[in-house]
């Protein structure tokens, strides 16, 4: 839609301008015209016009030579053009027709398009972005303008209220206000530190995951954050995923890469000890630090980083175990989600495109299908939400993506959980069969809780930064009320201490009023107040963040509500 | 002693051979020759000889034209010669003399030497390895023979046996029997990996570091692998530690560098917010993975590895709360040698020297005096014993070095604990005192655990692969006598499970002697037996590991063994 603006600035070029997952964008080249976000205005008022001429909009294919003759005055299109023609393929245009049957805009465009422009309903540019041509750096940088569409004007307030409360919950912002991570020019782009507060969160992530995957059998390993090229090379990252890797170190003529996955290093571990089909499943976990190489102008707070640390592990089983090693992935995915009441979520399967075959992906139809339709029979028979898609699975086997939607009904990306049928082989991993005979396994690739940056950005939106008790940095604030009820406050301090919570006291330089406030405004979960009857009874007045009653329980009541862990239990 | 070998073989050219902790070493230039084990009896023969004939040793100062005379075909000797007049010192040589008062060898030495080789009591040429001249690879490979000597044949065979006992307990043959970590060509030299069994020891002595560490009241933090150049050269290891850390990876025209210390990273933390006199001692934590480019030839086993994974920390405190914090610091290393029972442990105050300052030392001679006291005083109120070493400390301040010893006796550089008075200011760090003036902190460095690639190398060899319960990878083996007993031994192993315990099955298809056998081959430290008796009671028949009396008690008796984990308690 966007397209038509054109006809405001005609001397003005346009690149690519898709549909996306949250919206639509459109590239401009502006020349040397400097662009304000005053020009939403003109621009939405001329998109307007053109809906409510209700334009038919045809599609057409063009010869080579009527492509360019349409295009002869924009280098951009012609690129396109090129691609189109490169492959072989037909080159498809869409002509916007005015009143009078004459072409009012045309575009060379792949499709899908609406049948008519008044077929649009609300929409509203949101945002203006610089952009590379084609997302490389080394072409010419054009200005983005991003919109959003919906039915109605109600969808677009929706939109909005959930922007304005995001704008609020932004990790970004709470990270500062609650001082739990920094970025530092002198140490990197993309390289988060963690500081007290928020390192004590990463505690709590790694607790969890270490003890979830306790309870589900799986084993502990740890590896180095480097290894040589030969590894990348065996594994298919070099030269395949090399643009997402940071770039080698050279020591004793050998090259050296930062990891930017856990698995080559996890199949060396399988590697090290013979196997034997009594060995599988065999489930190696790690808490593993990877680096990945992202654009700079990519990097986005916690959610875009380039020191990634996962929630890994790798499942060597064999054919017959794969269905049920895959339900307990999907178990813990869903153990996790309702944890942390995530309602809403789906999982996307995305599977190989037979045209990627021996390209793309691993040569092999028949296991290309089989596996895809494990994996589709293990999502049916638990009931869980699902698309397919295809010509979009791992170059090893199917994918599982997982979107999640946080407390204001925005999406995120989580991790995606993966089929690998064909690098357990590159690495000539096997183990002995009942039979005697020489076997490979297969290898699921999972890390349900993500990265812990990824996790914990989505977490502080999700909670708007008053996270649960059990992860919070700080579970417990004590204030007394004046000076003669200091010394209950220490014992009770002392007490959650030596019981491992995280707690501490506001003194009473401060009034008792501001020093709640600052509990509240420091998003702590239990706001301790002692006073003269809770000196006098040895019972603690407990606040909960964000609600106004107060709660009264005995000391070692409290202790067991600051000792709460939510360690998934075993049927 | 050994240079009078040389007499045997005149045509050998002889490079330097001093003194080392646990012998002395020579390097030899055999020219062409092959060299083999059998050379020792020769060289130790013609050794006694010397010894036996009382030779007296006699320190001289030569000319340089004398010194070049003496060593005119000895190209090493000469380039020793070179070293001494390049800086203007005296050429010192030491003669031993014959029994007709002749020159009988004539060696350029700094000295301190024997009166007379009669003082030699007994000694043994132990090993040979090849070894680059002035342990520069760019030289050439010379023949390095390595002794011992002690007072008499007693200390020898005293020596012996501990060699033989330490064989045994080789952390790399009890890693491969017990199958805790691995080293791959393909991931490279020095970066262990971690198979099921190890990482357990490994979260162990995590555990054990942030529990004792939240006891003295750190805070942790965590920060990424890498950083920029500029973070280094602020820091000072570059260019000073440059030869020790992994080359750059360059990316968007910025150099990147793998860290070797955490603590640059922990001063930008501290750097990330505000801080006041209030917020001091501030304690920062991280069990940190840094990564040294060790030379390859120097890598060994667990004990010097390229990839580090150290129990760090950092206190910034004001100079009138140092001597506390070192005192707790000291207190802390002293809680984990009792923890261990390292009887054996000696600290070293590592100094500056005057000539150094400006040099290697940062040129502030009084705060060197004052800090060096600081940190005697400390030692000797601790009672803890020290020796004194001029010329040895960090560039940034006073260090003391830990030495421990295996319960064989074998000696172990632990750890450093540094005190650093002119990092901070690089860094700007600074507090808001009382007065309202900002000063800057001064900074502990300290890691009592060292590097659990380190500590789990000697802990192995200490402990001869027995590892204390608390930290065995598996606690208990469940031995059921017969199928019958199968049905208690599973509950009695899912309980022990839910206590989060470290436990596993050796079923009923080897004979109940073999599976005994295996549990003590595995160095499991309880081994339960289950038959009839303990069925019809349900309680417990443990045997210790190494022991040979069996103990009995209730299953929760047992458990309470299980969960047992030594924290520190705070007084």
């Amino acid at each position: 839609m966007t397209k038509a603006v054109k006809m405001m600035f005609p001397e003005v070029k346009l690149g690519v301008g898709p549909a996306i997952e949250d919206g639509f964008y459109q590239d401009f080249d502006f020349g040397d015209e400097k662009i304000s976000d005053e020009i939403f205005k003109k621009i939405e008022k001329k998109m307007r016009w053109i809906i409510n001429k209700d334009f038919k909009i045809e599609k057409k294919t063009l010869s080579e030579k009527e492509a360019r003759e349409a295009f002869a005055d924009d280098p951009y299109k012609n690129e396109l053009i090129d691609d189109v023609v490169a492959k072989g393929e037909d080159i498809s245009f869409y002509d916007i027709i005015d009143g009078e049957g004459n072409p009012f805009y045309r575009d060379v465009c792949a499709g899908p398009h609406l049948n008519s422009t008044g077929e649009v309903g609300a929409f509203k540019i949101t945002r203006i972005a610089g952009a590379y041509w084609r997302g490389d750096e080394k072409n010419k940088m054009l200005t983005r303008l991003y919109g959003v569409a919906f039915a109605d004007k109600e969808g677009i307030e929706q939109y909005e209220e959930m922007m304005r409360e995001a704008a609020k919950r932004d990790h970004r912002k709470l990270g500062k206000e609650l001082e739990l991570f920094t970025f530092d020019e002198e140490v990197g782009s993309g390289l988060p530190l963690w500081l007290p507060a928020g390192a004590e969160i990463v505690e709590r992530l790694e607790r969890l995951a270490k003890e979830t995957e306790e309870r589900f059998d799986y084993k502990r390993v740890r590896s180095p954050h480097i290894a040589k090229e030969k590894l990348y090379l065996k594994s298919g990252h070099l030269p395949y995923y090399a643009e997402d890797m940071f770039p080698p170190m050279e020591i004793d003529n050998e090259k050296y890469y930062l990891k930017a996955m856990n698995c080559p290093h996890h199949h060396k571990i399988y590697d090290a000890t013979p196997k034997s089909y009594k060995d599988l499943p065999l489930r190696f976990a790690e808490y593993g630090h990877c680096y990945r190489h992202e654009d700079s102008g990519s990097l986005f707070g916690l959610m875009r980083v380039r020191s990634l640390c996962m929630n890994d592990a790798h499942i060597y089983c064999t054919d017959d175990q794969f269905e049920e090693e895959f339900q307990k992935v999907i178990q813990m995915y869903l153990y996790y989600f309702d944890l942390f009441g995530i309602e809403k979520y789906q999982m996307r399967l995305s599977k190989h495109s037979k045209e990627g075959l021996g390209k793309k992906y691993v040569d092999e139809p028949e296991l290309w299908i089989k596996t895809e339709d494990q994996v589709r029979k293990a999502l049916q028979k638990l009931n869980v939400p699902f698309v397919e898609a295809e010509d979009e699975g791992a170059f090893y086997g199917p994918k599982i993506d997982v979107q999640i939607w946080s407390a204001i009904g925005r999406e995120f990306t989580l991790a995606t959980n993966q089929l690998d049928f064909a690098v357990p082989a590159r690495f000539n991993l096997t183990y002995v069969d009942k039979d005697g005979k020489e076997k490979t396994p297969i290898c699921i690739h999972r890390a349900p809780l993500s990265t812990h940056e990824r996790m914990i950005g989505f977490l502080l939106e999700h909670y708007a930064g008053a996270l649960p008790a059990w992860m919070a940095p700080t579970q417990a604030a004590i204030l007394p009320v004046s000076e003669k009820h200091l010394d209950f406050a220490n014992e009770v301090f002392e007490k959650i201490r030596a019981a491992r919570g995280r707690v501490k006291t506001l003194d009473t330089s401060e009034t008792l009023g501001k020093r709640i406030r600052q509990a509240q405004t420091q998003k702590i979960p239990y706001s301790v107040v002692i006073g003269d009857e809770e000196v006098k009874n040895k019972n603690l007045t407990i606040r909960l963040y964000g609600e106004k009653k107060d709660v009264k329980m005995s000391v070692d009541e409290f202790l067991e509500k600051i000792k709460y862990f939510p360690t998934y239990k075993k049927n």
